[in-house]
């Protein structure tokens, strides 16, 4: 493990990349020509990593200016031009483009200590002696010590295989598979921000605990205002005659047989649909293409925490069954498995 | 020929597309799957067009989500998922990705009277009784009508073939070969707006005249503020340490021998060097990658116009070669040939 190289103001000093196994892995593949793919949040560390693995190697290196998410995200076209890619921070996902088999997965663990977060959070979750542990591929390997500390507070923590992710009680911004099954009332979320606990809540309707090692704070999880938007943008969506299917030409995201469904669907309920395939979600693409509302079958996230930029409603395919009539019961998250 | 479907507020009106003959092609080719792309100006008939192919084929039709531009940027992905693709607004470009064999080029024919605004030029053109005459491929079936109107006031008027355009007189954004070896003094450009006369002067050197059929105004280009501020650029970058090299994915703009060669320039001067490949040049790139300065090596036209979106000077290859004293002389205009 190495350090990730420093800069300033930046996150990345919090993490341990495994560079030098790339290194090795790059050297004895024989490649003249290697991408780099960094994920918007460790952004600025792309340019010393393309340095060091110049100076290492001897390769050329490429790095992809895109923007970049996650693991669904593997710059194809980076591949196509170089030999190798190293993609930092995200978990290999298990499915996906040939292309992709070009892909060196790098993760970035967190050095952050999650004992304190967890500490605090444990008062709440005495009332369950048993709860689910999820969190992301930065923190997995803190996952045992996570177990460690809630026993010691005479608490069971429960971890669950996931689906497309790597790593038991690893969780995805559209996959929760690893909190499922897990026979409890209570989740324990270990990471960063709200927009992974959220998707717990969602997924599984049940109480969710998010502890943040950064901060040390922990805080529930409330669904009610996001669940009260949704319905807000599928109530607009009633009187929608033109409806867009978005279909994400990123690997890890492009649902086309899905997109079909939802074309026949909206067909039959007589509205005006139009497939459209794009590589990154965006306002304008909405605007310009002049239609009334949209289907996103792109990342499950557009539509939950970024309908506020659209001009029109963003919904998911779950969302978009629930306008037709076709679906009914608690509110179904969209995953992709 | 038949006219572009009509809708509010939009100005696709103004043109004529031969879709019929696109339909015909379709039916032809036994394609079960078609592709449409579309440039911004038009993407409100994409979904009308899309319906129209639609019904008259039994196609399944897919619509490019992402911003289109030009002919350098054929939706490859989508020539991928589709077994013909229909690129309206644009002229065929001669070289290009073995995908592109998929396409079918639909031009946007502009249906605005061109005589008002070049009768209204044609007093300031009468100092030079000959005149290199280019325009858009929006315009080109009205070359001949405007020899005709230049006649009628006793100036002739020079039509030159064009590089990587597909007519004779043709100017793209980022080729002016149409504006060369006319043995003029002065340009009369036929069409909107100033991006491409201001390319005609800038590549020229020449005395430009704008004739606007739209507007049925006409103007004289004057390209000091531009120059300003491209050497204002030049001079913002000489104390960059860390720069970028952008490459366009965008099967027309893609130079990646050029960005070599940037970059072997580069670091023969010192300076840290990062080969950059995406699709969509934006600012945020150059924030989050956190270089000083940028060489873009994609389309010339985002140095030129879009510098003030970006936090960084963007330079285009030859201004590179100026701030690094290996260019003397007057100014050069990117081209792509």
């Amino acid at each position: 493990m190495v350090r990730a190289p420093s800069t300033s103001g930046s996150s990345q000093g919090l993490f341990d990349l495994d560079l030098e196994g790339a290194i090795e892995l790059i050297k004895k593949s024989g490649a003249r020509t290697v991408g780099v793919q960094v994920p918007e949040g460790l952004k600025r560390i792309a340019s010393d990593l393309a340095g060091e693995i110049e100076e290492k190697t001897g390769c050329e290196v490429i790095v992809s200016g895109d923007p970049c998410y996650g693991a669904c995200d593997v710059d194809l076209d980076l591949c196509r031009a170089a030999d190798l890619v190293i993609h930092v921070g995200h978990s290999e996902m298990l499915e996906g483009d040939p292309l992709s088999d070009k892909v060196v997965y790098v993760e970035a663990r967190m050095r952050a200590d999650v004992r304190e977060a967890i500490e605090g959070a444990a008062d709440d979750l005495l009332s369950a002696r048993r709860v689910g542990v999820v969190t992301t591929v930065q923190h997995v390997h803190k996952l045992a010590e996570i177990l460690e500390v809630l026993k010691g507070r005479g608490i069971e923590g429960v971890v669950r295989p996931g689906g497309r992710t790597r790593y038991p009680g690893q969780v995805l911004g559209c996959n929760y598979e690893a909190a499922r099954n897990a026979d409890v009332d209570t989740y324990l979320f270990v990471g960063t921000g709200q927009f992974h606990p959220l998707g717990v809540a969602l997924a599984t309707g049940k109480r969710v605990i998010a502890a943040d090692p950064v901060t040390g704070n922990f805080s529930v999880i409330d669904t009610a205002q996001i669940l009260k938007r949704r319905y807000g943008a599928i109530a607009r969506a009633i009187d929608a005659e033109r409806i867009a299917v978005i279909v994400s030409k990123k690997p890890g995201q492009r649902r086309m047989e899905l997109a079909r469904r939802m074309i026949s669907l909206g067909m039959e309920r007589g509205k005006r649909m139009v497939l459209v395939y794009l590589d990154r979600m965006e306002p304008d693409a909405l605007v310009n293409l002049g239609v009334d509302a949209a289907v996103s079958t792109a990342c499950p996230r557009i539509a939950l925490d970024d309908q506020a930029k659209y001009p029109v409603p963003v919904l998911t395919p779950p969302e978009f069954e629930v306008l037709l009539g076709g679906r009914k019961g608690d509110y179904l998250l969209d995953e992709i498995e």
